[in-house]
């Protein structure tokens, strides 16, 4: 199978494995997990923030940031795609009792003066702005990378009205490598952060959520409430170490590589019709003039043992990842072109 | 003093006066308030739907119903210049937990196809949605009064998808005087309804919620969290009844006649555009081109004895209400000229 | 009908029906009330703080506390009889997202040493203590008054802990009338108060909540919230006026001496033991050996024209309250005495 | 270091680790793991229910089971003691909106009386009762056994008041074993159940909470919100596998026997008391008489290379797990009789 419906699906490589294995652990719940203390320490410093977490998702990094850095009855600005507003169940209204107030945004990126005047105003009537959400990479435009130039501009806007900015970065290090800037760099205009462990990163499970040590403090507790304090997590940690070698983020350039490959010979083929930029692994391509549904479309990849997902109406969505070799882009150009000339 | 900032300033006729003074009261916890009672029931009769409550404000009524029609984790469906949006401090999500999907309307009114295209589906990444919200007439857009035929269309909607709806009619009277179409008529294509007695209906302080028994009993119950569950409120309820009658309701007539003169003379008046269709009793205009800020422009008004209301950049806002005579509306005129003349 | 099931049942005098009449009356969501205003003043001048805001009830007073003096996962403090644990439907977990620790106390009053030792540690499995809530008069206990030493007592724990104490005193003026205390100075010893301007003061509706400038401020964006921003409340401001008139607040004294006169009569009857100390205006009587059940002694005396209520199993409580005179005690106590006898 | 603070410092077996590094993989969020999946049926099949998930931590199986049984304004029933009202740092009460309802305990199992006599009525003033919980074993108690019998008539209090029961089974084969009573068995009187892999069992992350299918469907996504809704995690699976294996399970007998010789032990030592029934793997001391503080007590154990934790004043905690031999319980006598001596 040619899995390309998400770099969730990666697994774990035999060094990851065997990392596993050979794990140190300790009952983290005491901060005595050896193996997650590094893990964190050295994420800390990766993100050159004071302190970093080990959290179990994603999601679950993202809930925690919104726990502590909003109190109920506020608002929170992100770009109306965010996968926190898309994909996270209302979990930030659930849990943290926060409104969610969505901006449309170009590639992914808000305009720092729509976020500026969506900042609401001291009256009774109105909810107190207690958070900004950016996404980078951000998921839903095709994992578009946002300039920094943007970030810094927003970072100035948050700086001006004393609000924090927390960056889902569940593909930082997509971002980081694509525009050859350092995740420190892009994560110098937040105040928290969270990235992936695993998706293109590999390891099996697990996101890192960094900022202040005093965030991190409180954070630890939300992690607690919300189930994520664990045993001998180190087992999951010691993957999660290797994902974070130099050589394995780099790696992620043939991801963008591949994906950028497979976007062209897409483009090529007549009736598919590539709508984002691939600026990293994701490759969105509307099919409406093949003549076939997306569900249809997507049945018949898989007759070719090739697995994609739906991205919206008449999207389907192509992710590249460590699992994918050049070999594999191939034989998805030749199944899409046969699939079109049927 | 002109008071043009709301219909909410409206102060009680010396009738409802007199009715507070007389009024037979109980403990209406108990539910032995005749007077409540006595409301409660032709308010429900006047909507027709099986059971009514008296609430202390809109936003009480509109966060009950939320409360009532959805769980936590749940998504709920409005126009994005909805008041409950806009101007209810987020409450929404900070009681029942509930994430709101906006959605970009027409003149207030949300396209039934939209709100189909909203309502997710069933993933596990996505929230279950719980309720939609329907505001009519529609503050923001200028009290704009919703079409009948999209309320029963998205009516259908919902019913395909056995999702609830909520009608926020604070100003529902003002929709149906002007529409001439029975409020019985609007309530039927909504699970719950809210309007109030205040604003332009004239009581002092008040709202009611209806639905059908089912939900006024779980109603009563959050109202009481809330803590709107009342002692000897009849006093309140008295005025109540006064401005539910008839001849009180076909008063509105008046406010919108008043409204619409409005529009045309400022309309008239150079460097002032009047921005909505007044179809009832706001008049929003935009006063870019007078080369006054909105905030300069409201001070030289109240300079004139006349108090309105920003309503975003350069808009402002006038609301005519029962204190507001043909003649005010004159003065108003002469006032704007000259302050465009100046 | 002699009804003694609670003094929220009071009705409002010919002078607070006057008030109400003639009141002078603004939007109060703009602060424009002039009789609101006056009565906040006013309360926040009698309990010593800086302010005061008008709220609907005493279970909205006392969830807006919780919301200001608490962020979700703290835990609360508060005797296990007390009517926020007992008898507000579970708002303050509901609203707040907070739990409550009971604690046994003797009388109502908490036993200062078991506050403390209930303060929660610092450790990520415990939640931070947020609140301590003290109720006075302590309703369940009978109306029993808290002792000012044990308000003092626990004021210190608080001021040693850095906990904010709020003050549940839906009958403080009872507290204050029996102990010659004045109310600023039991309030004195708390971060905020709320008092009942209906139960015993007799006003038809509403209740005070009490504190700093800063505490009123967030409170009244969560009044909005709830739903208790009213429009010309000035009508129920008016009566709230007189219930804080000195010779009304007096008038509690009768209410006292008449629940004194009804205790002791009816603990001469054989088969009822009164169980409370009654130092205010309630009295507490187990009719166990009366070979009664609870509802057919109360169905019993109110054949004979007398409102009372259960209050656990074998017991029933009388409040007195100024809907009562001397002649109502001597009414009460021959039916007793004939129920009894039969 | 003998190490008896908790049975959730066991590490990992070589058979785990071994397992983990040979684990079968795929994206548990798709439900593509066979290992997540073979240990949820089989954790399923072992309990009697109809479905099973993982979840990281007994918090979260705890958190979830509150989620999907109750709304927000419900109280729950469990006895003072519980880990989730002691130790979830009021997660219940911040996520789920619930009020707790603790009844004091006889070993760590309520009075089915007092169950019944806790459930809140129908009344507006009354939140509704939505869950029961019962931990078994009950860690406060110091690892006692909820009789069988107890279970059973509470959950015959539950079918006459159609009120749900959620099972703490933390250490839920301890209380089998030691019982000989198959877990099965057990759960039958309960309508959800959460257990962990970790403590006693080995594992180093995780628990299963099983229910009907409805149940766990609606659990997925609350697990989902949480975060806990993990990639790659038959990581996790395939030691948890291992833990359920009853070769594995049988291995607690020996736990229970080495806190039973060490309570012995312990008891003949003058100054030391016995404070438990030990009936599993818990022993709780009182060391007042030994004339040394707790903290000091632990200390000294501490230079003896014993780890305990303190478990209220005066209180040791002892926690025998399979890192615990025999010869380490005659070490740990020793070297407590030293202590005293001195």
């Amino acid at each position: 199978m040619i899995d390309l419906r998400s770099d969730t699906v990666t697994k774990p490589s035999e060094e990851m494995r065997k990392a596993m294995y050979d794990a140190e652990v300790g009952d983290d719940v005491y901060g005595e997990d050896p193996t997650v203390n590094k893990l964190e320490e050295s994420a800390a410093n990766i993100l050159g923030k004071e302190d970093a977490l080990f959290v179990t998702s994603g999601t679950q990094g993202n809930q925690i940031a919104g726990l502590v850095h909003c109190k109920p009855g506020q608002e929170v600005i992100m770009e109306a795609q965010a996968h926190i507003f898309l994909y996270e169940a209302a979990a930030l209204s659930a849990f943290a009792g926060v409104q969610i107030k969505t901006l449309d945004g170009n590639n992914g990126a808000m305009n720092p003066g729509d976020v500026e005047a969506a900042i609401r105003g001291d009256d009774i009537h109105q909810p107190e702005t207690g958070l900004i959400c950016i996404e980078n990479t951000h998921n839903k435009a095709g994992g578009a990378v946002i300039p920094l130039k943007n970030m810094q501009k927003i970072y100035q806007v948050s700086r001006d009205h004393a609000i924090p900015i927390h960056l889902d970065g569940a593909r930082l290090f997509n971002a980081s490598v694509a525009s050859r800037t350092p995740v420190k760099e892009i994560a110098k205009y937040t105040d928290s952060v969270q990235f992936c462990l695993s998706k293109g990163l590999g390891a099996p499970v697990g996101s890192i959520i960094a900022g202040s040590s005093e965030f991190i403090s409180q954070a630890r507790k939300w992690r607690k409430r919300l189930g994520g304090g664990l045993r001998q997590v180190g087992v999951l940690a010691a993957p999660g170490i290797i994902a974070l070698e130099e050589e394995n983020i780099q790696h992620l350039e043939q991801d963008h590589e591949n994906a950028k490959q497979l976007a062209e010979g897409l483009q090529n083929i007549e009736g598919i019709v590539v709508k984002n930029k691939v600026e990293t692994n994701i490759v969105l391509v509307d099919i409406t003039n093949s003549n076939k549904t997306t569900e249809h479309f997507i049945n018949l990849l898989k007759e070719h043992n090739i697995l994609t997902g739906a991205f919206g109406p008449n999207i389907i969505r192509f992710v590249t990842n460590n699992g994918i070799t050049r070999n594999d882009v191939n034989n998805v150009l030749l199944a899409a072109q046969k699939i079109v000339n049927h």
